[in-house]
C-alpha cells in the first residue's frame, strides 16, 4: 500500500503541506499489519511519499512535458490511498491543484482511495470538501469511502490531535478499499503480456 | 449484509421503484460468499427489503409517531447497504425522500454503505447524484464508496444492461466496506454488558 | 412590488420563521420608492407576507388538493420578491420546503427575484445556500441575484443588524430586477386575450 | 458598459472562445439603448474586450507578476459584464480558470453582472454551471443574476441559435444589473478624492 500527499498550495512549506503530511503519515500507519514489509517506500525511507505542486506551479500550465511534472503525475497514479489536500481559495481548492488533475487521463485514479482535505480559514466553506473536491475525485474514478477532513486554521494548535481522530474514523474502510488492490493489480498484470 | 431499497418517488409503482429494486437485487447477487447463508431476508424471502415512500407521504410531515414509518426508519438504519433512489425533481431529489431522512438522527447510516441513484428525464441533471445526493447521505454519516448512478429514463429499455454494468463495476468495492459491518456490530453489541 | 417570506421549517415560532420575517421586512422597506402607494399589502396590512409551512406538512405530502396549499402556492408564485428560507437539515434545505416547491410547475419562478437564506447552529453548512438552495431556486425559473444568506444561529442576538447588513448590500440589486416585473407582467396581460 | 469574454481554455483557438465570444456580441446587442454612445469599445473597435487565457498559462502559476496577466485582470475587474467561459475539464472548469482567478482579491467582483458558460461534450456535467462555477463567481461578489449557459458541443453547429436564445431570455435581468453600475462608480469617485 503505497500512500501519497498531494498537495496544492503554491507556497513553499504551507501549512496545507504540513497537514497533509501528517495525515498521510497517521493514514499509513494505519495500513494494514499484512502491508508491513512495505511500511517504508524504498524510495523515500519515509512510510509515505509527498508531491507538493508548489514548485512546479509554472510547468503545469506550459505546453509540452516536464519531467517533475511526469514524475509528479507518475507517483499520484500508482498511490493506494491518495491524500489530496488544498487551502481553500476563492471558496474552494485552488487552480494549482486543478491544473495538475487536468493533466491525468480519464479514469486515472480507479483502484486509488481518495481522501480529500482542505485547510481553511473559516468554517463557512467546508462543505467545499463534500460538493466541490469529491465530485472531482470522482470524476477521476478514484473510490472516495469517507468523508473528508475540512481542516480549520484555527486548530493548528491541535494538528495531531484533529488527525488522528480523522484518521481512527476513517481507517477501516481505507483499508477495506484498498485491500482490493492487490487482486486488482494481480488480475491487471495477468492481462495481455 | 441487508440491502436494501429505498425508494422517494411519490408515485406507486414508479419507474424509480423497478429500478431501484433491479439495483438492490444486483447487489445482492455479488454479496460476500460467506454471506450465502443469509442470500435471503427472513421477512420477504427475497435477497432484499423495499421501503417505499410512496404510501407514507402524509406521515412524514405529520407530527408524532406513525407505525409504517418508524418500521421504515428501522429498515434503513439496519441495511449494510442502502440503495438511496429518487426521481429528479427540480433538478435534485424529492422532498419526499428528503422528509423521510429528515427523521432519521444524526449520523443514523454511520456503518452502512449508501449507493445513490437519480431517475432523471434529462442527463443534464447527472451531476446532482455525486453534488447534491451523496453530500446528503455522508452527513447522515454513510460510507459513499462508489459512484453513484445517474439512469436515464430513456435507458429504461435496456435496464438491466445498464444496471449491471454499474453493479459488475462497484461490487467489489461494496463487498469491502460491508465486511467490515459485522465486526463493528460485534464490538457494538459488547459495549455496555 | 410584493415580498412574501417562505418558510420552510416544520416546527410553529421557528427562529427561521422570525429571521425570514425580519429580512422581508427589511427588504421592503428598501423596495423602489415608485413602489411606496403599494407599501402594504392589502391582505394583511403588513408590507410582505409570509407563507409558513409549519402548518401546512401533512397536506404537502397527501394526494389531492388543498385549500391552504393552494393559497401558499398561489402567493409564492406571485411574489416580485421571495425570501426562500428553511433551517439546515443534514447539511441541507429541509424535506419540507423541497415538497413543497416540488408541487411548483416548471418555471414556476420565471419573473421572480428569489433570496435564498438558511438559518444554522454551525457555520460548515453555509455553502450549502450557494451550492443546494441556489441551484433549485435557478432550476424554478427564479433570479437569484445576490449572494444568499447563511443566518449563524449564535448571531441570532444581533439579528437585525446581521439582516441590515445583508439587505443594505444586496437592495440596489433586488430593486434592479424587480423594476423588470410590472413591464413583464404587463406584456403577459397583453397576450393573446 | 462594458462586456468582456474571460476564455478559460488552454487551447488557441478553441471552441470555448468561439462560443464565449458569440455570446458576448450577443449580450454587447442587447445593452442598455442608453449606452449607445459606447458600443464599442475604444480599444479594440468592438463591442466587447476578450481575455484569453491560452497564452497566458505559464505565467498563471508562476512567482511575481507578468505584463499580460496584469492587464489581463484589469480589463477582467473593470468589466460591467463578464461571461465566464471554459470548457469542463473533470467535470468542471479548468484549473487554468481558477489560476487566474486566484489572482484576484477579495470581492474583486462586486459590481459586475457574471454570465457563466461551460462548453461540454456531455450533458451530464450540465450542473456544473450551477453548483461549481456559479458559486465561485458569488464568492469573487459578483452578482450572478441569470441561469447560466451549458453549451453542449454537439450544438455547435447551431451556435448562433443557441446563444441567441440565451442571450434574449437573460438580456432584461443583464441590463437591470448594469444600470446600477454608473450609480456605484460615480459614488466611488466621489469618496475621498
Amino acid at each position: 500500500m503505497t500512500v501519497v500527499a498531494l498537495v496544492g498550495n503554491p507556497r513553499e512549506g504551507s501549512r496545507t503541506l504540513t497537514v497533509a503530511t501528517r495525515a498521510a503519515h497517521a493514514v499509513a500507519l494505519r495500513r494494514n499489519p499484512t502491508d508491513l514489509g512495505a511500511a517504508t517506500n524504498g524510495a523515500s525511507g519515509r512510510s509515505y511519499e509527498v508531491v507538493d505542486l508548489s514548485a512546479l506551479g509554472p510547468h503545469l500550465l506550459a505546453p509540452g512535458a516536464h519531467p517533475g511534472v511526469e514524475v509528479a503525475l507518475e507517483l499520484v497514479r500508482e498511490a493506494s490511498v491518495l491524500v489530496v489536500a488544498s487551502p481553500t481559495y476563492k471558496g474552494t481548492y485552488t487552480g494549482l491543484l486543478k491544473s495538475f488533475l487536468d493533466r491525468l487521463p480519464p479514469q486515472a485514479l480507479a483502484g486509488t482511495a481518495a481522501l480529500p482535505l482542505l485547510v481553511m480559514g473559516d468554517a463557512k466553506h467546508a462543505l467545499a470538501v463534500e460538493v466541490h473536491l469529491r465530485p472531482l475525485l470522482v470524476e477521476l474514478g478514484a473510490s472516495v469511502p469517507t468523508p473528508g477532513l475540512a481542516f480549520l486554521e484555527a486548530d493548528f494548535p491541535r494538528l495531531e490531535e484533529v488527525v488522528a481522530a480523522w484518521t481512527d474514523r476513517i481507517a477501516p474502510q481505507v483499508r477495506a478499499i484498498t485491500a482490493l488492490r492487490p487482486a486488482a493489480s494481480a488480475a491487471a498484470s495477468r492481462s495481455p503480456a
